[in-house]
This record gives C-alpha cells, sequence and structure tokens, in this order.
C-alpha cells in the first residue's frame, strides 16, 4: 500500500541496530519492529539521518528494507534515499518500493540556495526515482543549511503529485506550519500530511497548530503515540502533562553528537534491541552520561509507569 | 572591578530595551537592571547576540554601557564586543572599559575553521583591544559555525592571561565541560570560570558536571539562580524539580528566530520593562503565539509562584 | 552628483594606504586617487571588501571618505556600507552621503538563504538607510554564500527605486548577465548598471555579454580602462590581447587570502601608494611570492610598456 | 602496480563519457583512455568531481574502473571513492583494487572542522578500505569548506603509512607546496607526491614551488605534459610562454558551474569523446558560450597548433 497525503499518527525512526561487532544485528530487527508495533506506531521511516543509513551499504540497506517490511505487515515503511547522486538515490529507491515500502523520504543537499534550486533539485529527484513514487520531503535546515519557505514547499507539492508528506523540522517551525495549513485552506496547495522530527522538542504545539503527527525517533515512540492521540482528541491539559514529564530525556535525546546513542541506550534497557552498539565510526556514551540518562529514567519513572526496569510495551 | 576567573553564579544576558517607535528606553534600562539584581544575578552581560547589539551604533552602544553600569553598582557588567573587525571591536572595548565596565565577550568569526586560525584570531583581538583587558572566550559553534575543541580553549587560555571565562554554548557539550576541568585537575590548565549559554537548556547537568553557573538571558533569571544555587549546595532533585518545571518554557524561548520576542513578552509581562519592542527589523509574536506563551505561564505558575501576574521580583 | 544607471566604464576598488605603524597614509590617499583618475578611471568604490574596511572605525571611514570626495572632484565615489546591522550601515551611509558620496554599496549578510529572505534584506536596507540614496548590489556568491537569481535581482530593482547599479561577481557569471540584459529587453526591469568584478578575471567576455565595465581593483586599472573601451568600439582582437597579456598577473592577483597583498605591492611599485602595507591582521608575501610578481610584471613589460619600472601613468 | 609517493607527471582526471540518451558510451571510454595516454599522461584518476562520479551506481562505477584499467595497461588508475559513508567508500575501494586500480583519491566531507576531526576521519576512512590501499588525500576547501593546515596534513602523513599523495587544490596554496616541502627538507615528514588541481590555474608557479605533476582535467593534457617536462628541466620561459598562451582557455574551463560542459565540448572537438553530453542532470552550454569557447580555440590555435581542427594528438 502506498503512502498517502492521510497519514497521520507517530511514524518513529527507526534505528539500524548491530550486534558489538557491527553487523547488522536481523534478530534486533524483527524484535525493534515488533516493539514500535506494540508501541502503536502508524509507520516507520528506515534508513534516516539516525537509522546510520551511509554506513551500510547498497545490499545491507535493500536487506534491511526487506525484513522490516516483511515484518511490519500492514505497517507502511518509509525509506531513506537520500544520496550523493540521483543514480544511488534511483537504486534504493527502486529497490525499495519493489520490495514493498510504502514511499521514500528525500532530504535536499546542502548546496542548495535560491528557491529555483530547490524546486528544480525536488523536480529531478522525481525524474530518477520514477513519478509514481510517494516521497516525503525532508525540511530540517538546521542540519541541511538548506531553507524552503511555505511558498517553495507548496510550489513542490504543485508541481509533484507524488509529494504527499512533509517531514517538518524547520526551527522555529510553529508558523510554518499555520502557513501551510492556511494554503490548503485557502485552496491554493492540495492536502498534505504533516509529521514533525526535531527530536519531537515542539511536538505538544506542533499538534495544536496542524501537524498530523510526529516524525521522529524518540525512545518512547508510546508516549508520542499517546500525546498525538489526547491532543486530536482536545485533552490538551493530559497531553502536556504527558509531554512535559517526558521533556527532559527529549531534550536530553535530541543533542546532536550524541543523540543516537542517547537513543540505543534506552532502547536497548527497554528490550527493543540486544545492544546499543553503532557500528564505526561511532561515539560511545561516557559512564557520566549513562549514569544521566539512568537519573532521567528514574525520575520519569516516578510519572510514567513505562520508564519502570519491569515495564515493557508489550 | 574587574572579571576574573572566579566569577560564578547567573550572569544574564540583558536586552536591550526599546519603547514602540525603536528609541532605546532608558527608564527600562534602569528598571531591567534592578529587576536583573533583585533576581540574585551575579553579573551581566549586555549587548550580546540577543541584546540586538548589531542594531545600535556606537554611541547608543557606549551610552547603554555607562547606564547600566551606573545603575548596577558592584554588579560586574561584561560587554558584547565581536565585531567584523578589530577597529570596532578596539573601539567599543576601550569605551566599555572606560566607562566602567568588567570585562568584553568575543565570539570568533564563522570564517574560522582550523585550530591555528582559532588562536591567532584570539590573538590578534587582544593585540587589538589590549592586553589588560579581561574577557570571554564565547564558544558557539551551532550559530557561528566555529568549532573549538577543549585543546584550542586551553591554548587559547595558556596564550592569553586575560581570558578568564569561557561562555560554554557547544552542543552537546557536557562532555566538553568535563574535558575542560581535567585539564585543570591535570595543572596543564590554569582555572577558569565556565558559565553555560544555550537558553539554559542543559544546565541542570552543566552544573554537575562542573560549571561554576549560567550565562544565559531566560525570562526567569531567578530560577536560574534558584537552580545553580540548589546545584552547588548538593540538593540534586529539589534542582531538577525546579529546572523541570520551567524546561517547557525554557525551550520554546530558546527558537532561534522568535527567542528574543518571546523573552521580552515574558520580561514585559514580569514588569522587567515597559514594551517587549524590538528595534527593526524586528519579528513579531504572532496571535497564536503569544496564546503559547500565556498558556505556558498558566501552567508554569501552579509550580512556580513566580510565574503568576500578582508575583514580582522585588 | 548622485550615481545612477548610466554609469559606465571602470570604477577602480580602491585600496586603503597604510604607512608601517598602520596608520591610514593620507598623503598616499591623494596620491592614490590622482593615480586613479589619471589612469582614467570612472568612479570609485571604498571601503570594499579589499579596502580593508572593517579594520578602520566609524571616524577613520568617514575622514578617508571625505579626503578621497574631495579630491576626487567629479569623480563619483562609491562607499561600501555592508555591516554587521543597519544601524553602522545607516551612520555610515548618511554621513558619506553628507560629505559628498555618489552613492554606497551593500552586500548581503551570509546567513540570507530564500529568495524572500534576500529581497527582504534589500527593503530592510533602503529602510534604514533612507530612500534617496543610490545603492549597489553586490552579487558575490563565492565570498558571501548567498545565491541571487536573476528574478530576485529583478525584484530588487522593481521594489526599490534606487537601486542603481550591479556589481557583478557570480561565478559562473556570463549568462546571468546575459539574463539580467534580457529583462532588460523584454521590459520586465528597468535599466541598471552592471559593472563586473571578480578580480576581473572574466571581463574580456563580460563586456561582449552586456556588462557597463568593470569594478574591481586590480593593479592597473589602466589596462582595465583600455579593455573596456576597446571592448565597446568593437576592437575585438585588440581588447583580447591586451587582456590576456595581464591575465597572469590577474589571476596570481585574485588568490583570495593574499590577492590585497599582491595587488599593494605593485600599486606601491607603479608609484600609487608609498607603502605596500596592511593594518593588522595582514598576511605577508613571502619572499618567493614576491619573486614571483616580479616575474610576472617583467613579462608584462614586454607587451606593455605601462608594466616597465621606469613607465608611470601620468 | 600500486600507486607510491614517486608518481610525478600529469594525472589527468578523466570524464565520463556519456551518449546522448545518457548512458555510458564505452566506445568513447576506450578513445578517451587512448587519448589521454598519447598526451603523455603518467596516470589518470576517474570517479572524481569532475567525473560525475555521483551520478553513476555502484555497478557502473566498477565496470568503468574495470574498462578504464584494461585498456590503460602500464599507466595506473586512481579511483575516486569519496562517499557520503564509510560502508560505500569501503565497497568502491575494494572493488576498484580487485580489479586492478593503483590507489584511490578520498575528500573529506564538509562538516568537519577541527584538525582533530579532520585528522580522525582519514583514520577512520583507512579502518574503512583496509591498510594496504595506497590513497591520495584531496585538499580543496573552496569546494569541500575544509581547511587543512600543512600541519594536519603532516599527522595524516605520519599517522597513515598507505597516504601517498596529495591532490592540491588550495587556494592559494603556494605556501602550502612550500611548508610541505620544507617538512620534507627538515625530516619531520616523509616524502610524498603532490600533484596540483584547481583547474591548472596555477600550473606555472605551483611546479617552481615543488610540485611533482598536475592533477587536473584541462582539455588539453598535453599542455600540461608540455609545461610539467619544461618546468622540471628548468626552461622557465617556455613553460610560461606555452601555459600563458593557454591561461585563457584554463580560466574559462575553471568555472565551477560550467566547467566540465566547457571541457567535454573541447574534447568532443579534439576526438577524444563522440559525445559532449553529460547524464542528468547537466547544464547545457548556451550559444554564445559554445562561441565563445571557439574563439578562444582559434585564438589558441595561433600559438599552439594542437588546436587547429586539423591536429590530433596521435
Amino acid at each position: 500500500m502506498k503512502l498517502d497525503h492521510s497519514a497521520a499518527g507517530v511514524f518513529t525512526i527507526a534505528v539500524t541496530p548491530f550486534d558489538p561487532r557491527g553487523n547488522v544485528d536481523h534478530a534486533s530487527v524483527d524484535r525493534m519492529t515488533d516493539f514500535y508495533i506494540a508501541c502503536g506506531v502508524s509507520g516507520m521511516p528506515i534508513l534516516g539521518v539516525r537509522g546510520e543509513a551511509p554506513k551500510l551499504d547498497g545490499e545491507e540497506a535493500l536487506a534491511l528494507t526487506r525484513q522490516v517490511v516483511a515484518r511490519a505487515g500492514a505497517t507502511p515503511i518509509i525509506v531513506g534515499v537520500t544520496a550523493p547522486g540521483f543514480a544511488a538515490m534511483r537504486a534504493l529507491a527502486r529497490g525499495a518500493m519493489d520490495v514493498g515500502a510504502a514511499g521514500v523520504m528525500i532530504a535536499p543537499p546542502s548546496h542548495l540556495r535560491s528557491d529555483d534550486q530547490i524546486i528544480a533539485y525536488y523536480r529531478q529527484a522525481v525524474e530518477a526515482i520514477g513519478d509514481d513514487v510517494p516521497f516525503v520531503v525532508q525540511d530540517y535546515p538546521l542540519t541541511f543549511q538548506v531553507v524552503m519557505t511555505p511558498k517553495v514547499i507548496r510550489e513542490i507539492v504543485r508541481a509533484l503529485p507524488f509529494c504527499v508528506m512533509l517531514k517538518h523540522e524547520d526551527w522555529p517551525g510553529l508558523e510554518k506550519i499555520s502557513a501551510l495549513r492556511s494554503f490548503q485552506a485557502d485552496g491554493s496547495m492540495r492536502p498534505i500530511s504533516i509529521l514533525c522530527g526535531n527530536g519531537g522538542l515542539f511536538l505538544d504545539f506542533e499538534m495544536e497548530r496542524g501537524a498530523d503527527g510526529a516524525m521522529t525517533g524518540y525512545a518512547f515512540p508510546d508516549m508520542l503515540v499517546d500525546v498525538v492521540r489526547l491532543s486530536r482528541s482536545g485533552e490538551r491539559e493530559k497531553a502536556h502533562d504527558l509531554f512535559d514529564a517526558h521533556l527532559p530525556l527529549v531534550r536530553y535525546e535530541q543533542q546532536a553528537g550524541v543523540g543516537l546513542a542517547v537513543r540505543k541506550y534506552v532502547l536497548q534497557k527497554r528490550g527493543a534491541i540486544a545492544f546499543d552498539s553503532q557500528r564505526a565510526p561511532a561515539g560511545a556514551l561516557s559512564p557520566a552520561a549513562r549514569a544521566e540518562i539512568d537519573y532521567l529514567l528514574r525520575r520519569l519513572a516516578r510519572v510514567d509507569a513505562r520508564a519502570t526496569p519491569s515495564a515493557r510495551v508489550a
């Protein structure tokens, strides 16, 4: 089933499990997929920035896609196909769709500057991957150095029918969500799905501005699912209470350089993966950092039972 | 009194108050200074990144310095003298010290890349401002694009005796604090004061890693003062409880593009300044954004009386 | 007399003469002004990127402007007013116009990305300096990291009546000149003056694409004057022959890090300034580099008499 | 035969020939290889920045390597293996060495800033590709935004025995060559081969500073071969005369955005490849640009017979 603009809920950015020797840990791939689905996620993007995608070669990337798609069943899988050139992008995109992915995600290369360059890039990308592949535009200026105004995003949506989703991680970005939704309201842009990344740091208000959900890999996707549900059902105070309880850890995990190590450490503690290993090159958490995370988890456990050592999702 | 390495506590990055026509609001300058001091701050940097420094001409900058120094009495004032060239830096630095500033703060220009370039820049800056002016190195890679390793900072500290303080806002930066403190412990670097910026987003753990305090302009400096005090006295749980209560607003205020508007809005609500105006060019808070801040303040008021409309610092 | 869109010929980017102790060498300022005028230049921009502008404080900048304007007589002077904030830009622009400058030049700050950001910046700059000051847009992506498409330039020209000139130094930029001239031809943009920088490296073809002349500081402005004249009068082969003879030195002078040292060294040799000193911080030419320049000058002297030690402009 | 530090002469950066439909033009691959060898080149790097490497998928890259290696016989082939991750780098490097490449070339990713980050990156790259693969460090700050000081390069050479060559394209870079050769002279660095890129724009003086030759793809490699030979045999005037005659075209070809189109156009004219096509996305030369190149070739033909339509290398 292909991705379309009605997608909503939590699309959790999956990590790529490795064993301590740096091989893909296939047992953990299944375990992790089950874990995420038990958390209530609506979809799973793999091979994203924090999925260690560039450390996998083409065959490994495709094998991982195949395994996750097979295990996830009806849950749609989105594959990150950002690449330094269109040949590699095309190869991975076609391969991923062939094995059952629901769509792909494309980030802009950091040398793009002018509005026209950005729009031209997405046109060329679609020429490369084919005009029958649903894709997500990843808008993450802090990391990619590319600034897409709401008008540019509208232009991309207009020009490219298979652009169905925005991964929104502009910062600050609340007004951008409002601007895009106003384009839909005034009829100048067809509806798209807006899922928010940025580590989830602003999810509370992003939902209230009109986002359809979250696309981030915070180690408690079940919390994100609850916040999205509470927010959509109008239980504002409850949504913020739950979100705020997690915010100290959300923030800690969002640190650019060590965030993935934090995330894998917590996912391992929660039983989602067997090891918190990253494939080289990878930074390790210092003992001090581990102790800080443990401390945050203990504090969290007082208000959210999911953070207690004995509690598991399933 | 000149700044030295023993500085600790909260050095609050002062805003520059303007009236709605864009003139410096001198009445509010005094009011704000009183407010910050009543909050318990240990010092006040002015004309920083969020002090709208580039919007003031040289005379205005010096007049502001003179007024704040006079009003602040014994509280040390640090003046941001980052400039596109050493002539302007020298003029402002000498002028500021002449009217009683305690020291100056210097950020690196964004074209610096190699270790040697960074060290050479600070040497040249000291040649320009004179080797009798205490200065703060501002280490803020996210904004300035300049990466200073702990070794580079040590080299600057070794080479330049009047480098007495680091404004630490690397991100992630907890390990950097630990590394610098270990240099002091092994005798390879003389002690410096480390105050943390970054909007305060990691102050809870930065204190535990060895920071001397905060240098940021969050609109509740009194909270920062309490967190620093609690942390130094070992009341860890209390420090985190207080910090976590403010974290949703700390995070909201830290948004790069609108953070200053948020800060001024709250400072005005708290009575610290008469207007939340910025000098042009300035973005305005949307009604939705104001409502979000109001909501965060209401939630905060439940746990911290300082956020209630009736409560004032003095 | 104010600058307007009819400006043509060579506008030579003036160096700022210093004596070996780093003071502005006022005697050389007059000498240099006379030299440039004797070379046949049509105008002189001062305080540009290679005019060491950031090393001068506000008073020095204004004093230099006053002196050059007085000495230059009818030759129009353009003042670079690029600054980190609008207060400093306004102060210098108003001051420069008050003492008789013909216009100002404004480069975009390097954080600008989207088309709208660039256009908004120039609108704000005009609000700051006043809507009665003729200004030059400096389009130099290689140095400023800001990409202005022809459409963006057209939008700026449309919105701001006192935008009268483009300093064109995009690279590659020949098609951009053609595009802008086609906008004029189809009536969608009013005429502007296009003068080309980039060290003059492409002046031969830039003239043939429709440029009005050069705006660069190559140490033989008299050669540039001749090339512009030959090109405009249709003497193509002669224009290229002369240009090609100088190209080895043009190229050598264009090296980003040492180009200004090369330029001042040659200007001193030609008698235009008394010293080749730069104000600190400044790199020095190595003996090897000096020997290379001397060699290039000897080779040049065989085909262009101006490069012989005895030949002088006047 | 593996690449070592004694490599010298001209290593011409090979283009990748495509037919007008975008397929690799295998007949032209052989023809081009023959052409380069007839020009007298000492080696051929393929899949470099101007080899359109990112437009080839992994299989195509390896097939191209296999074909060129087979055709080139004793002439060493270097393969560009720069990649966004070490998995892809390893796959291509191992594959290339297996089919007979002499070594690989690695450029640093543009996010590297501090000295330690750069050195660590090359260590990790060697861990990935294996410590038995000779490699070239590509030092090209203008494009990659990474600044390697001579000390950093020395550190890499010291730490990694299979680092045998520097592709030098810093700009300005003459002093860097002198600095590296002085390290060899004082015994602090073992000898490496230094070949210069940067479109050949400074080859005349680079040779005189101690470079071993050129590594660039200018469409007249035979001219580069002659300049290197003349320079090494001390015929300075002749070397410069020949170089200067080509400089107008060298400069024209060096334009970042259209340089490859210029190069392929000239190579096609010279009979080295059948088509000047690039694989999409590719800019096309405007009719004006083609006319400019034709004009430069006509001028060149007056002094260098190789540029006449009838003259061919073989």
